[in-house]
C-alpha cells in the first residue's frame, strides 16, 4: 500500500525530485533487467492519451498501421553502412532460440528502417505503389550505460512512421508533417513550446540525409530532444533495391522518410510542469481530471451521496468520460494527506465537500496548478464551469511554458559570455557556428552544451563563429541535453 | 502492385485458401526472420477493431493497462518449476547486450507472469491493495517449429490480464469473467459462437490449477483454442512470495488469475467465416464496411461526383466512422477485376454505380455474404438502410456459424464412432472419459483428435469411457485442433 515518503523540493534538486515523483505518483518503476521500466498504470494512462492523439492526426494524413516483427536477422541488419555503426554499439542480440544456437543471430529492433524496407522492397514496384506511409506503435530496445526513467531506457514504447515516395519533394513535405504535427501535439496536448529544427551532422539519425528535431526546454535549463524526423533520401532504398516504375516506364529508387515520438515524452512532460508539490499535467492528458475529496465528518453518508452526484453529473457531460473523475473517500487517510496525494499526482481540479457545501448544494474548487484562486460554484451549471476551467488551465499551463522559454533563450555574442550561462541560468544559447565539426566537439568538451538545432525557418546572415571566430552563415541554438 | 492470381477453392484445399488469401486480400507477409509474420495494414486494422472492444470491456470491468519489459532474466524466469518447464523450449534468448555477454541472459517474454509478479510482491501489502488486476497489450514470442500465420507464429500479439486477489472465490469469478468475456466478443464481434469450458490436465497452462478456454470450430471441422483465462490459485504468489496482511491482521498469500486473447483470432475469423471467392469479414470487425465501384465509361466524371455525395453521406451517418467507406475507382482495372478484389477483402456491402444510376438517384447494393439478394435503393434514407443491412449481415453470419457448430457436433456411444468421424467429416464430438491421462494420449495417437474442454456448465453423468470402458462422470468434447 502507498505509504508517502517526503518529496524532495523541485526547486532544490530537480533530479531526486524528477525520480521521486516517477515513485510517489505511480508513474513507473524499475524492471529486473539492466536499465529496462515498468510503466505502471497511472503513467501508461497518460501514454494512452498521448497515442489517441497522435495516431488520429497519423490517420488523417492517410498514414496507416501495421506490425512489423520484433527481430532483424544479424546479415539483413548489416546491409545499411551508416545504419549499423550508429545503432551496433546499442542492441539486444538473440543468439538462442528454441534451445539450439542460431546461425544468424537475431537483433532485437532498435528501430525498424531495416525489417520495413525489406518488405517494401517487396511490396512496391510501381508509382501506383506510392507514398507508402505505415506506422507502427511498438516497443523497441537500444542498450543504453546510464539509464534515467521515461528518458534513457534500454526498452521504449513508441510510434515510428516510414514513408516511400516516388520524389525528392513529396518526401521533403512528409518529413515537414512529422515534425510539424509532433509540434502540434505538444502544443495542443502536453502544452509545451517546441523548438522546430535541423540536426547538425553529428547529431542527426544513423543512415538519414537530414535529421529534424523537437526540442523541448525543461526545468534546471536542460533540453529534451522531444521527437524527431528524417529525411533518408535513398540511402535505404539503393541499399535494399526499393525500386518503382514510374509513369514514364523509368526504373528509379523511391526516396524515404522515418518519424518517431517515444514514452521519453512522458518524461519532457514531468520536467517542463512540475513543482514542489508534485506533478502537474495539462487537463488533456490528465488521467484523471477532477478528483472530489469528502470531507469525511458525522454527516459522511450525505456527504457521500452528495460526492457521487456530483461525480455523475460531470462524467454525464461530453468530454469527461468514465474514470475521469475520482471520489477520494478512504476514511483512514487524512483529509491532508489526500489533498497531498492528489497534489502530487498532477490532478488539475479538486472539489472539497464539508457540510457547507452539502447544505447550500455548491463546491469547493481548488487548482493544483498556481495562478488560480479557490472558487466555491453552485451545483447547477458545474459542469459548464468545470471544463471551462480545464479549457483555461490547459492554456495557462502552455503559456508559462512559452514563457520559460522566453526568459530562458539567451543570444550571446561572445564565447565567454556562452560558458557563464552554461555554468549559471543555464538555458538556451543562440549563437554563430561555423558548421565544423570541431568547434562543436570543443564547445561540447568545454561547455557540456551541444548543438541542438538550427531553426527551420532559420535566415542566413553573416556571422562569426562563437568558437574559431570565422565565417557563419547561420544562428545555432546550443543547450545542455538530458 | 497488387496483381491477382487464382484463389485456390476453400472448398477444395482449406489449407492453401488460408495462405492464398491472406496473401491477396493484404493481411499478412512472412518476416526474415524463421516463423515471424508482417502484419499489413488491412490486418492490423482489424486487429485495432477488435482491441477496441475487447479494450473497452477491460476498462468497464475495472481492470487498468501497463506496460512491463520484454525481458525477463533467466534468474528470475527459472523459479515457478511447471511455468520454466512448459516454456523453456520456446524460448529465444538474449545474450549479448550492448556488445557484451551477459551473465544473467534475458528470455524475451513468451508471456509476463514472472515479470508482472515479482513487481506485484514489492506493490501489494495490504489487503486495500486488491483485487489489483493490471492487463497488457503487448508483443511475445514463443519459438515454434511449424508456423502458420496468425495461428501459430514466434511472435504474436496480444493482450494478457493479470489479476490478484484477497480470496479464492474473488479469483474465480475474475477468472470466469475473462472467458466469458471472450466468449462475448466473440459472439457479437466476430459473430462466432464458442465452446467455453475446462482444459484436462495435459492441456492446461503451465503453472494453472484450472485453465478454461474458448474452442472455436472452422471449416473442415478442425476447432481453434481461441482465447483462455488462467485460475493459478496460489502457484505463483508462494514462489515470489506475494503475501498481503488482511483485515484481520494475518498474512496470507494472494490468489491469482491470467487471461488472454491473441493475434490467432484473426486466423479464426477468417478459417471460419471465409468462402471460395475470399474473406467475408462481420462488418463489425470489417476496416472497410462498404465500397462504392463506379462502372467507369462515357460519364465518368458525374458518376465520380455521385459515388462522392454517397461516400460523403453515408460516413457523416454515426457509426460510419471516415476510411470505412471506399470508392475503387482505378480505371485501369476492369470492373469485374474490380468485384472480384471487394470479395477477397470480405469487404460486407458493396454499390455498384452506373449510369442508370446517376440518372436514376438510386444506388444498387450488393452483399458479400451469400443468401441476400442484390438491392436498389434511393439515395434518400440510403444511410439508414445500410446501417439496417450491415446489421442483418452480422446477424446472419452470427447465425450460419451457430448452425455450422449444431451440425457438426456429434454425440458418439463406440469408439468406432469416434473414430469413423475423425477419418470423415471430422468436427467436435462429444464423448464420455474417464479423465486418465493414458487414454486421452491414445485417443490423440489413434485419432489425432485432443480433449478441447470440458463444457463449464457440465453435469455430472454417469458413463463408461469412450476409450477404455472405465466409469466415467462427464461427457468432454473432443477435436482435431489446428
Amino acid at each position: 500500500m502507498r505509504e508517502k515518503k517526503l518529496l524532495t523540493k523541485k526547486s532544490q534538486n530537480v533530479s531526486q525530485w524528477y525520480l521521486d515523483v516517477i515513485d510517489q505518483a505511480e508513474l513507473a518503476d524499475y524492471g529486473p533487467a539492466k536499465g529496462t521500466m515498468i510503466i505502471r498504470p497511472y503513467g501508461y494512462a497518460i501514454w494512452e492519451n498521448i497515442q489517441k492523439a497522435l495516431d488520429h492526426e497519423i490517420k488523417l494524413s492517410g498514414a496507416s498501421n501495421a506490425y512489423f516483427p520484433l527481430f532483424i536477422p544479424n546479415s539483413l541488419f548489416n546491409k545499411e553502412k551508416e545504419h549499423v555503426e550508429g545503432f551496433a554499439s546499442e542492441t539486444a542480440v538473440v543468439t538462442i532460440g528454441g534451445g539450439e544456437k542460431l546461425a544468424d543471430p537475431l537483433i532485437v529492433r532498435p528501430t525498424s528502417e531495416m525489417i520495413m524496407y525489406e518488405a517494401y522492397s517487396r511490396w512496391i514496384s510501381s508509382w501506383r505503389d506510392l507514398p507508402m506511409v505505415i506506422n507502427q506503435w511498438n516497443n523497441v530496445v537500444r542498450w543504453e550505460k546510464r539509464t534515467y526513467p521515461f528518458l534513457r531506457t534500454s526498452e521504449f514504447l513508441w510510434q515510428e512512421g516510414h514513408g516511400a515516395h516516388a520524389d525528392k519533394k513529396g518526401n521533403w513535405e512528409r518529413v515537414l508533417w512529422g515534425i510539424k504535427t509532433y509540434e502540434k501535439i505538444y502544443r495542443d496536448f502536453f502544452a509545451l513550446e517546441s523548438l522546430i529544427g535541423e540536426k547538425s551532422e553529428s547529431e542527426k539519425f544513423a543512415g538519414a540525409k537530414t535529421t529534424l528535431a523537437c526540442e523541448i526546454l525543461v526545468e534546471g535549463g536542460k533540453i529534451i530532444q522531444a521527437a524527431t524526423s528524417h529525411d533518408l533520401g535513398q540511402n535505404f532504398s539503393k541499399t535494399l533495391g526499393i525500386q518503382f516504375q514510374d509513369k514514364e516506364g523509368k526504373n528509379d529508387y523511391v526516396w524515404q522518410n522515418s518519424w518517431g515520438l517515444s514514452t521519453r515524452s512522458i518524461g519532457t512532460l514531468i520536467l517542463a510542469h512540475g513543482d514542489d508539490n508534485g506533478l502537474v499535467l495539462p487537463p488533456k492528458l490528465a488521467p484523471v481530471k477532477l478528483v472530489i475529496i469528502p470531507i469525511l465528518g458525522k454527516k459522511d453518508d450525505k456527504i457521500l451521496k452528495y460526492c457521487q452526484k456530483i461525480k455523475k453529473s460531470l462524467e454525464e457531460s461530453i468530454s469527461l468520460f468514465p474514470g475521469c473523475v475520482e471520489i477520494f473517500d478512504d476514511s483512514e487517510k487524512s483529509f491532508g494527506w489526500r489533498i497531498n496525494d492528489a497534489e502530487i499526482r498532477g490532478i488539475p481540479l479538486r472539489i472539497e465537500i464539508g457540510p457547507r457545501e452539502l447544505d447550500e448544494k455548491t463546491a469547493m474548487i481548488s487548482f493544483r496548478l498556481k495562478g488560480f484562486d479557490k472558487k466555491l460554484a453552485k451545483f447547477d451549471g458545474l459542469s459548464e464551469k468545470i471544463e471551462e476551467m480545464l479549457g483555461q488551465i490547459q492554456e495557462k499551463i502552455l503559456n508559462n511554458h512559452h514563457q520559460f522559454l522566453a526568459e530562458n533563450t539567451h543570444q550571446v555574442k561572445t564565447y565567454d559570455e556562452f560558458k557563464k550561462i552554461t555554468k549559471t541560468t543555464r538555458g538556451i544559447i543562440k549563437a554563430f557556428w561555423c558548421e565544423k565539426p570541431e568547434c562543436e566537439a570543443k564547445i561540447k568538451e568545454e561547455t557540456k552544451a551541444t548543438t541542438r538545432c538550427k531553426l527551420l525557418d532559420a535566415k542566413e546572415e553573416s556571422g562569426k563563429c562563437i568558437y574559431c571566430g570565422h565565417d557563419a552563415k547561420f544562428i545555432w541554438y546550443f543547450a545542455q541535453a538530458y
